[in-house]
């Protein structure tokens, strides 16, 4: 399955719901299961669909197996019943111009974001790769209040004037736990999103002559850019998807995640010594090989628009903008 | 006035609240305020009282100045009236021994911790810091799903065998903001607690070498430990203070920010750059002179108990301890 966040406006204000892609258009998930349990005689249909498979995708995904279920049996209803509206009158499918996509996961509770792949650490940080790099996987937490959405303009920080975009696969947790082996980290990832990492190089480069790694240089309003979809593990063969960056339509970056150092499991088994993940907690892969305009030479201008395409998952655009 | 979060166990479980310390007890601030506003004729003192006053850190410093207003309220009138419960029948008053005090933010959306004190920078870092410390406050995020609370055992984490202690102020964020100007910082503090932020220092340095700052090096299970009380910025002269930190009754740190190089309001400044600080957010001040074990060529022993005092707030305990 393919999931969307998103955001429906109505004259009480903005409503954000869960969705499931199906035809080009968003299965109301929530909605949708109300309407399945509604026609199977449930008593309080939307008090339980609500239960199971609430609208905000932390707590879907909190509650398990159980909501994937449910998604899947509101997707199958709706789509081989002739209905448009739930128990209450509620929509069950939107077109994407209706809404406005969000995040997958809009409010993550965390984002740790690796660095895997070898080529860009080369390009990044140099030829000689300290060997501790090749021994576990490295990575710095990202500012999980710093997301930003599909589609949305991101203000260029008004501190930089070398900002630039990575080109990244993000693994979604789908279930609490810690001290998770490699062997069975699998599990507990619920999908996989695009993930454009925006970064103000100049500060950044700057601030880690500190050795505290990166701070303002990945922390500003919207730097986090995850979606426009999550797509279910069954649905995806994330090391060897195709992924590309345009910058304008012309194409800056093309690759995969191909040989990487350490895997999304790897990175799970190294995050969660002594520590727990959560639902909707968010991990980067680190930018693909030539994923970012550094390893380039190039930066971007306020105006542009990149657009980052994964196949299976789909294209992540978002313009920055000068205020 | 001294603020606590802490937690109340009963017959339904546990229930988290928010004191304010009067005369070594806690005043229930939420049922005190909801005892004031009966008292005055209030039609239904306790929703009034939970809107105004609610128990939670975050939510309460959400409600600004009028909670602040609301607490004081709180523990006038339950200082002053010969009362023992609240409108419900709720305990309006706790000695200590009958809680479990928590990190005043028990949950705090983030963590900043800034590395401010040149002496601190010098012992850890060596003699040739960068230019670039001196020139801008550098941080990096601590993990704010490692909370640790006072008097928890705190799990030595199974890959280190370089445990230490930092011994750290911080400030708490009262009120939402961005691009804050360091002369309007201060408005946006509504408090200090202490910050002990445990480190694994073999593979914090390891790690380090790969140049994204520390990560499984600070980021385990209550590894930031916050507390034991919020004390608010006209009770505490936060540059002047005596700090100090004890391993089992001996004293290993002693000192005070002094003449730090980045204030709290210079952080503030620099952080907010383009990004939103929030109600609940922690700024940790960085690490006395002298203030940690790697300063001082020592490390903690499993059991170890490490006891960091402020005066004016009051003493942080916490032992460390194998599972």
């Amino acid at each position: 399955m393919k999931f969307a966040s998103f955001a429906v406006d109505g004259p009480t204000g903005p409503s954000r719901r869960l969705g499931v892609v199906d035809d080009g258009q968003l299965v109301d998930v929530t909605a949708g299961y109300a309407a399945a349990l509604d026609h199977d005689g449930e008593a309080d249909p939307i008090t339980i669909a609500r239960a199971h498979a609430p609208s905000d995708m932390t707590a879907f995904l909190e509650r398990g197996d159980r909501a994937m279920a449910a998604a899947e049996t509101a997707r199958s209803y709706v789509t081989t019943h002739d209905v448009s509206t739930g128990p209450d009158g509620e929509q069950l499918r939107y077109d994407e111009d209706e809404v406005r996509l969000l995040s997958p996961v809009p409010d993550p509770n965390a984002i740790r974001d690796f660095m895997s792949v070898e080529e860009h650490v080369r390009n990044a940080l140099g030829e000689d790769i300290p060997d501790v790099w090749f021994d576990i996987p490295i990575y710095y937490k990202a500012d999980a209040d710093c997301v930003g959405h599909p589609g949305q303009d991101i203000e260029w920080p008004a501190y930089t004037d070398e900002l630039d975009y990575e080109l990244e696969l993000c693994a979604v947790i789908g279930k609490r736990g810690r001290d998770i082996p490699a062997a069975e980290a699998d599990a507990y990832i619920a999908g996989y999103t695009i993930y454009n990492d925006l970064s103000a190089r100049d500060i950044q480069f700057a601030e880690m002559e500190a050795q505290l790694g990166p701070a303002k240089g990945k922390d500003f309003v919207g730097s986090n850019v995850f979606g426009p979809y999550m797509v279910t593990p069954d649905e995806i063969d994330i090391e060897n998807v195709s992924m590309q960056a345009t910058v304008n339509d012309e194409v800056w970056s093309e690759g995969s995640i191909g040989a990487w150092q350490h895997s999304f499991a790897d990175m799970i088994e190294h995050l969660t010594q002594n520590l727990y993940v959560h639902p909707g907690d968010l991990i980067g892969s680190g930018t693909v090989g030539r994923g970012c305009g550094l390893e380039l030479g190039r930066y971007l201008e306020p105006g542009d628009e990149i657009a980052l395409t994964v196949d299976g998952i789909g294209t992540l655009r978002n313009r920055v903008v000068k205020p």
